[in-house]
């Protein structure tokens, strides 16, 4: 016969059968235990049975595979042996623990079971040993924890039999019980136990110990561990380690205790040991929040050797981890045992301090260190943040259109809005949806809330362009304009009351919370600095105004990726030429009006040059259907019609005429451009005269002019014909050269299907990556807010394919655009500027070759710093880079 | 030197150096004029310049190629000697036509030169030979093509002076004008030639042949060609061949004379030789209209000895072409010359005809018949047309929704058409839109014409399942309904009044055309019948209701390719439950107001189930957005409140919160499905519950169930597992097995692209090329109106990709979806169902290996009778057929 697969690794006596590297054989915490023996520090023997063990047992109907439950008899024996005591045995009884461990950390799965192979025979010798209460004690915690955990008993029935027995004994805490009352109740749960199960509470250590293992297993595939893996998209066929383990007591007198602890300041980052400590105590107190831990001081002043040994301990630990660590520990009868450690969860600003104080110290190079940074979190660090320790009071909920924080009173109007930040007053906007008039007041309000509306809703779009926290499409708000209030139930709100959004989040919040402005110097910048000396890709930004491109610089913008003129359109006195322009009845009109708005536009084209002074410029032509302009109210449109003179009723048949059934996938981009030339010429010129403007004035502009919407190269040979010609007149009149470009937006599917016959007419491509979401999964962005959270939540779609980019459809379509238009036109420029710039989208646009990303202005460290994370992956997959993460 | 390439291929004296067969490289004309020297048939001698002289021509910078002149000349040579005169011969003296022929006939080509080689010189010789009238008349006739065909001049200013003439002469025709008017008039002539050109009428003839090439050859980019070019899809790098031929005069006195005719009855496709002829003309002179021609006995009674050549001669040539011909010829001096012969055209029924007598005289076999029959053309054959005597006055044009033609009474409201239909009369329901409540109306109306909406408006599709007549989205229809008007400026037509719609144009007529009933027996038949002999692929219909499967049946469906369940939702009174349906606020009421659909939706299946008899029935779970069967106006609301008994207020909000900003990319299809799973679970009981009650009563029933939208297999699993529990149920509660399957649609971008995971879960696929077009394109076909005429015209777009399947985009997306899925289910059904059966579609739906098409039952013969062409095609390319098309 062969012999069996090892499915059990020892650990104990300085020496573990496993290591810290084997995180997928025996999971997070079975490594770290394996890495801690390995490092001579002191843990209670124990072993790990593998996840090949658990997949084992699951593609085996429930049955341990071949030779599983010999290895763990035979390293019970070892830790028998390790701890001079016996499972079961009446004099010296050893007591384990069975906890699971997967390879990532995962708070769904089963808890920790303690102190197993206690029975009627082995309670005496434990008695007899640290005393009969503590015994009991013991005992009537192991048949809660494995009644509960194990079979499943409803733990309220235990916790209501002891209240019971306390309130008989009119004892205020556990500890007020005597040894003969904890037997009374040891007797009790042992009955509920039966009563429950059919069974009588399993006196064999061994039949124990199995169930646990079992349980452990199941746990995998529990509700919760499911639902957990699905949201954090962690694969199913991992499987749990199960790691069982010698009990060591902290509750065994004042000489023994238990803490956890930091290395560092996880809230900080600063260098000092953050620990808390508790005397006669065990862990399950300590996360029960039954007894508050003390300072690790305690520690000190009671177990000075001990403190010594822990001190010594974590020392070497973050020696050998080369990052913080937290920490698990107990002591009994003076003496430290080393339970769990992992690294530890910190805040941004820690992350930063931390990393950079670890190349200092010369623990980590500065790969590491920028490997070492979730890019997520860099984004907290954007905004205003709200003060930690404030509590909040979350009455309502919207989608997260804008990131930020805002507080401020509640005003109704944009011109209130105006009216009161004149005055210096903080506002936040409360609008049932905003139209472009309400620009003015957006600007003015720290924040803006809305009842209605997507993601790409006019509040959320001009928003986030302004940088300006804004929680959109609320629909559980109700907004009495008349009587200025709103009401969120069973809240209602007047005129001048405090409000407070949390725009990363979506929250709506009574009152003001206290916010704590950021800080980009220092660690930021140090961190900034270096990952934009290691990344290859280029990182943009989305920015419509001389303001927005300042933000850009300021967030490190290698250049702009995307001018959406149409928000020039919305500014001041702006909309009413634009909607002169949409409403003339022919080609002439437009025209006349056209030539009001160039000025206009060629004045935001000269400051955004001026202010980028020489590093690229993507303008888009205008892209939205022309209708988004016009007013949506009759009364709004009887002043419009008053004002421009025109009759009402001629205004509305325009209007009507405009309406669009889909107009997502209407007459928008460059089929405006084609059939209304003369709006994109003008837009031409404007940027072109601009450019020369500046030229003239020895700034540098390169402006790079982008088609929208293309789906076939003979809409782009018509529009570059048009871009062409026009800057030609402009620089002849002139008489300066500009260096300009001519490119397309990528955004439809058709357009990246027949690629390589669109790259010899296009200088550069962007991806509209928003668009080409919404046409490759025929999803309107507007529109999916009534299934697309069902559908990641239930796992339908792995992410929301707007915040994360669809490598599988959505990238596949790049792929091939890509590969296909550089077999035409080699090392063709290409960006992205659909706002996808989490990690993940910005790995995979350096993955598949993308020239540069470019999102809004601050989200670009995260872009930066991921960047630089992708070089560093590829770096190390290439053996190029000794970083280590 | 190299010999100079062959540019020039000789005709005459019975012989060719070219021949029927080079058609790329001598034109259509010039491959005729080869073809029919080389059968003997007395054709005037002349040569072809090819296709290639033309196109290095221009890559030339409008230089001959080396050698061309020199050919052109030594065949001039060569057709002197032919016919026994000399160009520019002062005695006996040659003239020659010239004409342009490309490979396809194209109208927007250059005219005929006739007459070239005259000059003062060469016109005395004319005069002596056929008298001094007609030598000057011909000459006043080559100044005046030549001037203006060949130098752009006006044709107005020689017909005006002319005009003149004839009035200071008082002439009434041109004939009344004397030799000396003539003479004066030649005169004239001159001097507008060298007052317009600046130079005098060149009368070297030479320097008229060369000029004239140079003519021809340019026409080819004239802009009339390019256009004509763009809207035929004629590539433009094919060139033009020249013919130069020696005249021939039909009009040198009353031996002579011009004709042209078929071979067969085009009208009828009677075989009877039909044909007209004038005695003492030119051709010219017919195709002008200035004089009629007479029957062709009138050629047979004055000079029989031409006409048995002229007979002898056709029949010689329908023998060799083996089809119906239509033929140019001249009669000078009793001589026959046969001017012209090329393929004739024909009505659809005479095509039918002459196809399958020619079969009966074996002169072509049944593979060679189907090839030979335009499938656009069969279409026509389908609906009642318009009698092609009567004249029209057409008043206004909107989208061609349905096609057909209707005759009817204006009536502005549903009811009233069902009223007025009740007591027998014919009416043509005219509103705005129409919704849901018009299907009785529409029903009852002999066609639909609707102000707004497009091709897939509610009028549109429901009128094109109906098979009726619609015309939608005439903008320039204004409609009162109080007053009971409609007006199309200038005309105002009251209820009652008579209008025409032609479904085939769009057009709106004024008052009664009269109509022709459709015969769908005789030759249809028996075409069809050859054709389902032949075709391999599949034809299907797309069919709602029991009576669109009857005609679906009529019009040869093998099966049904989809039912569109939705639209049962609009009939009768359904559309209340529907509405109760939507309007619920919980799970809990949707599944009450299902109940009352479930009945209602189980009887349409059992109907369809009956007719179609075991024949496979594809059934497309709910497809369109719900707030589409929501009422639109106020009142409407109003009423249905009331009649719900629910609040005005919450009936508004629910209709509001339904509201889509671009509802084709919204919440509709498997999104529904997945998130109100009541709704798909209530149709699959339905279709299964009819399937396994007509099993019970020994009638097959196939059904295909087939889930919309998807873009992810995730979704499929989900609905093919809830749609195969419901199956399951409903036949263990029936005892009755049913064979189902369940498939999805491929009508997103993203389903195609990953279609190899979707595969394993799908037992067909059914391409929904409509809003695969519309997401691969980003264009909403509703809304496409405002450009996509322009971008069809302007050549931006080679088709309407709505009508004709774009290959390039959408047809490269199904081919990945085809190979990639057959890789992982080898031989997978694969369908169509988006109404593009053109005949161009079905051979490339044949070609990328789909199993079927399915359309409108209307469109049927097309897609069979394409759908057989395409196998003779595939078929001739591999060996494997005799038939010439």
């Amino acid at each position: 016969m062969a012999r069996a697969k090892k499915y059990v690794y020892f650990f104990g006596n300085g020496k573990a059968e496993g290591n810290g590297r084997m995180r997928d054989l025996l999971g997070g915490k079975g490594a770290g235990l394996a890495n801690m023996t390995n490092l001579k520090i002191p843990v209670p023997a124990g072993f790990t049975i593998t996840t090949e063990a658990c997949n084992a047992y699951f593609d085996n109907r429930k049955k341990y595979p071949p030779g599983m439950w010999e290895q763990v008899q035979a390293n019970l024996k070892k830790v028998e042996k390790a701890m001079g005591m016996a499972f079961g045995d009446a004099k010296a009884p050893l007591l384990v623990s069975v906890r699971s461990g997967s390879k990532f950390s995962m708070p769904g799965m089963m808890d920790t079971i303690l102190n197993l192979g206690l029975n009627d025979t082995t309670l005496k010798a434990l008695a007899d040993r640290a005393g009969e209460r503590f015994a009991l004690d013991t005992y009537r915690r192991l048949i809660t924890m494995f009644g509960a955990t194990v079979m499943g008993i409803e733990r309220q029935l235990f916790e209501k039999a002891l209240e019971r027995m306390k309130e008989s004994r009119r004892a205020r805490l556990d500890t007020d019980l005597s040894a003969s009352d904890l037997k009374e109740l040891v007797g009790v749960f042992k009955e509920i136990y039966g009563k429950e199960t059919g069974e009588s509470f399993p006196a064999d250590p061994l039949q124990q110990l199995k169930l646990a293992i079992n349980a452990v297993f199941g746990s995998w595939f529990s509700d919760r561990a499911v639902t957990y893996r699905k949201l954090n998209q962690i694969p199913g066929d991992l499987g749990t380690a199960c790691n069982v383990q010698a009990m060591v007591f902290g509750n065994m007198g004042e000489n023994s205790g238990t803490g956890v602890g930091f290395t560092r300041d996880p809230s900080t980052g600063r260098k000092r040991f953050f620990a808390e400590y508790l005397t006669n105590a065990q862990g399950e107190d300590v996360v029960a929040g039954i007894r508050t831990p003390l300072h690790i001081d305690e520690l000190k002043k009671r177990l000075p050797a001990a403190y010594d040994e822990l001190e010594k301990t974590y020392r070497k630990l973050e020696n050998h981890y080369k990052d913080m660590l937290d920490i698990e520990f107990t002591v009994q009868d003076g003496k430290l045992y080393m339970l769990q450690t992992r690294v530890g969860k910190r805040t941004a600003a820690a992350s930063l301090k931390i990393a950079i104080d670890m190349v200092g110290e010369k623990l980590i190079d500065r790969e590491t260190a920028i490997l070492r940074i979730d890019p997520d979190q860099i984004e907290k660090l954007m905004h205003p943040s709200f003060d930690p320790k404030a509590s909040v009071k979350v009455i309502g909920k919207g989608l997260p259109a804008s990131p930020g924080a805002a507080v401020g009173k509640i005003v109704f109007s944009a011109e209130d809005a105006e009216a009161w930040a004149a005055r210096g007053e903080k506002v936040v906007l409360v609008r049932t949806e905003t139209s472009p008039e309400d620009i003015g007041g957006m600007h003015a309000a720290q924040g803006i809330l809305t009842a209605r509306g997507g993601m790409t809703s006019h509040a959320a779009v001009v928003a986030r362009g302004m940088g300006k926290c804004c929680v959109a499409g609320c629909n559980a708000l109700h907004i009495d304009e008349g009587a200025k209030t709103l009401t969120l139930e069973p809240h209602v709100l007047r005129e001048g009351d405090f409000l407070t959004l949390n725009g990363t989040t979506g929250e709506v919040i009574l009152g003001q919370v206290p916010l704590v402005a950021p800080d980009l110097s220092g660690d930021f910048y140090t961190i900034m600095k270096w990952a934009d000396e290691i990344r290859e890709l280029g990182v943009r930004a989305n920015a419509d105004t001389p303001a927005d491109a300042r933000m850009a610089l300021k967030f490190g913008a290698d250049g702009i990726g995307l001018v959406r003129t149409e928000h020039m359109f919305f500014e001041g006195d702006r909309v009413k030429a634009v909607r002169e322009m949409i409403l003339a009845d022919d080609t002439e009109g437009r025209k006349k009006a056209l030539a009001k708005i160039l000025p206009m536009q060629r004045e935001d084209f000269i400051g955004i040059f001026q202010v980028m002074n020489g590093r690229p410029v993507t303008i888009r032509l205008l892209d939205p259907p022309l209708h988004e302009f016009l007013p949506k109210t009759r009364e709004e449109l009887e002043e419009i019609a008053r004002d421009m003179g025109v009759s009402f009723q001629k205004l509305q048949a325009r209007n009507k005429a405009l309406h669009e059934f889909n107009p997502m996938l209407g007459h928008r981009g460059c089929r405006l451009g084609i059939t209304y030339p003369e709006i994109f010429e003008m837009q031409v010129q404007a940027i072109m005269e601009a450019a020369c403007h500046v030229v003239k004035r020895k700034v540098k502009a390169v402006p790079e002019i982008m088609i929208p919407l293309i789906a076939d190269v003979k809409e782009l040979s018509v529009m570059r014909e048009m871009t062409v010609r026009i800057a030609e007149e402009v620089q002849k009149r002139t008489g300066v050269r500009v260096r300009y470009e001519v490119g397309t937006m990528i955004e439809i599917a058709r357009a990246a299907l027949l690629a390589s016959e669109i790259a010899p007419e296009a200088d550069f491509y962007s991806f509209g990556t928003n668009d080409l979401t919404q046409t490759t999964f025929g999803l309107s962005r507007d529109d999916a807010g009534r299934f697309l959270p069902y559908y990641v939540e239930h796992g339908i779609f792995e992410h929301d394919p707007f915040i994360t980019l669809d490598r599988k459809g959505v990238g596949l379509l790049m792929r091939m655009c890509i590969d296909n238009s550089r077999k035409v036109k080699k090392g063709m420029k290409m960006g992205i500027c659909g706002e996808q710039v989490d990690p993940s989208s910005v790995e995979y646009c350096y993955e598949i070759g993308l020239t540069y990303v470019s999102g809004s202005p601050f989200r670009l460290p995260v872009a930066r710093l991921a960047a630089a994370q992708a070089t560093l992956k590829r770096k190390m997959k290439k053996g190029l880079s000794r970083a280590s993460v």
